[in-house]
């Protein structure tokens, strides 16, 4: 096996969200029990936009974006200055801390753009890269690719207490045998849970101690369930000097098919990221840039009524699961991942997310995909039509019933 | 310097099409001859989508695909399924070589997405990589990015003939050095040369003695003028097992601003191209997807109007240049890229680009971007307006006259 061909077995995407119907169908009539379990179909892998629909506006700016012709059309690969402009100071009063709107920002094709590039642009091959586990799977893929090093930190999520669990005992360990790196996501996928400020704290003092640069996906900040507090880590008094934020429309906005992320923070990151946005995607596509218009600037009450919508569906997924005896999950604070892990089972996990997807109509991530030490649980994305989720949540909840030891 | 700035130096973007813009303003005041040229500002660094616009159909096909939602929204990470059973039968038509919808075939955010991940899933550290010179400037930039070695083939394209002009000893010499990659663009940018059909057979049966993998960038071969013949590769009868056609619509149908390209060929290859666009930008943009359906079902007549326009402002361009004592430029067989050789200059070639831009409002491409042989061109990208770019040219040559040798 080439050095090519390992790296590529080491990106496998069979089991990642929307790739399911790639998989060949593996015959499990030897270890079926018992009947399929009726009902709509439903994909967890990812939100549904059609229970939640793109934001009121998004198709008429890209639509005006395309009448504007050319100027929309072609962007500085950083993406359109006007559009720059807005976003700035809208993400600044967000997150707490100025964004430089010239040569602090840059549009990407979606989040996933944005943390490739900020993962170029800080690790080469032989770097050792800090990576929380479970965590974002492209997380690991990525220093993957770029034959850079992954030093483990474990998120004791199942920890119940005022934090997401960080173990930050093994994230100096990192720095201290080398890693100048450090990703993650806040709140974390696919657990759901928010860094609290002690943590956000203590990773700023570590980062800023070891002179290591810090990439937060902070994806999910918006969707924030009621009395929780987030901390965004670049408005801390000791954030560390090389800090990229990724943010994007693409989950609480629904509008994924757009294709629209942002990162933002120190410049010299950035001007790297530009330098490889033109060669991998030139730019966010220019018509779709339009859009950010709407970005922050939702209807009034928006965003609260989302909000208290998936607040719901949570609360209800979450009383099936918890009647399921041995079934753990945290709740989540931010988002809409609920992160399962499951009792023992008289087949393996991987077994039984196809028997799932077989028997039940429903379509979940393993946790394998997110780390080595949570392959007995499985990912939902609960942003989907309420009464269809709970069906199918219950249906897991037979499967479970039907499949454990 | 770390390895990591040495690496993101040589990807610098100061001179590439469309970033002119973040320039800082040089001070010319000291070579500025006579007084600023009038004349309507032209950007010759991209074609002009207001001048020529897109195809029609393109956005009642995205705003469907909106409203086609979820399964639009989300679709495979190389691309939704039923479109690529769409273009599939017409790139296999217009190639003249089948084309496999299912595992043979990616949809990417522009072609500029399916180059990156091509040359990624080819080369890895350390690999060496065949590159004409002058060619695309991303395609040298692909080769650093990826820690491998570029070895240089020279495209003498100034010498008229019926081929391209392609070394194809150097070529060879690249492949007994080790190059196990060849990369190129046909019609060739940046001076729009059409490979000549037995250039094109020896390039497949050197690629196959030599068991080399090729990448060819057809963006522009739809875009053939009167009287010329485009041959493609992957029709040759000797055509390499390990090869990779490039194409979108970016260009002649004037769709940049969805952000479309498509890779096809080796199954292997587009295998690693989707785990790598997993990782990169998760797919072309959803919801612009749609648009595809356009691509080459064009109403009757478009394309060849398209074409003769295009002809014409090249004839009328040429007119003019070939019109200034020692300026060199072969006549474009596709695409609407010139290539323009100056003559004997009293300033470096740098600084007459800048010179046209503050004093005549006209942006051209330095041809150092192209390769190292050919700092003293200019690529000029002639899908204007026509009587704009006809002046422009005038400017041009009244700048060449001002400041020759």
């Amino acid at each position: 096996m080439t050095a090519l061909e390992r790296k590529y077995t080491l990106l496998a995407t069979d089991n990642a969200p929307g790739q399911e119907g790639r998989q060949k169908t593996v015959d499990l009539a030897a270890v079926m029990r018992g009947d399929p379990l009726p009902g709509r179909p439903v994909d967890f892998s990812h939100g549904d936009v059609d229970a939640f629909t793109p934001t009121p506006g998004a198709l008429e700016a890209f639509v005006a974006g395309v009448h504007a012709g050319a100027h929309q059309a072609y962007t500085e690969y950083r993406g359109k200055q006007s559009l720059r402009a807005l976003l700035a100071p809208r993400l600044a009063a967000f997150t707490g801390a100025p964004v430089a709107a010239d040569d602090g920002l840059i549009l990407t094709p979606g989040s996933q753009g944005a943390l490739f590039l900020a993962v170029a642009a800080c690790a080469g091959a032989g770097d050792k890269v800090a990576i929380v586990q479970p965590d974002y799977f492209a997380n690991r893929k990525l220093v993957q690719f770029l034959d850079a090093q992954v030093l483990p930190v474990r998120l004791n999520y199942l920890a119940v207490s005022e934090h997401a669990g960080l173990d930050l005992t093994q994230l100096e360990d990192a720095f201290k045998a080398g890693a100048r790196l450090f990703v993650f996501s806040n709140p974390n996928n696919p657990t759901g849970v928010v860094y609290s400020p002690s943590e956000i704290s203590r990773i700023a003092s570590l980062a800023k101690q070891y002179g290591a640069t810090v990439i937060v996906d902070q994806l999910y900040s918006r969707l924030l369930y009621t009395g929780q507090t987030y901390t965004h880590l670049r408005a801390d008094a000791n954030a560390p000097d090389n800090l990229i934020t990724v943010m994007g429309p693409s989950k609480t906005e629904s509008l994924s098919g757009y294709r629209l992320g942002v990162a933002f923070g120190s410049p010299h990151l950035i001007d790297r990221m530009e330098k490889l946005q033109a060669i991998v995607s030139l730019r966010a596509p220019g018509y779709c840039q339009a859009v950010f218009q709407t970005w922050f600037a939702e209807p009034a009450g928006w965003l609260a009524e989302r909000i208290t919508l998936h607040q719901r569906i949570r609360d209800a997924l979450l009383a099936e699961l918890r009647a399921v005896l041995g079934m753990q999950v945290r709740t989540p604070q931010a988002g809409s991942y609920l992160f399962v892990q499951l009792p023992a089972m008289a087949v393996a996990p991987q077994t039984f997310v196809a028997l799932l997807r077989q028997q039940a109509a429903v379509t979940v991530t393993p946790g394998a995909e997110f780390g080595p030490h949570t392959c007995d649980s499985f990912r939902l994305n609960f942003s989907q039509d309420h009464a269809g989720a709970v069906a199918a949540v219950q249906r897991i909840c037979a499967m479970v019933a039907r499949y454990r030891a």
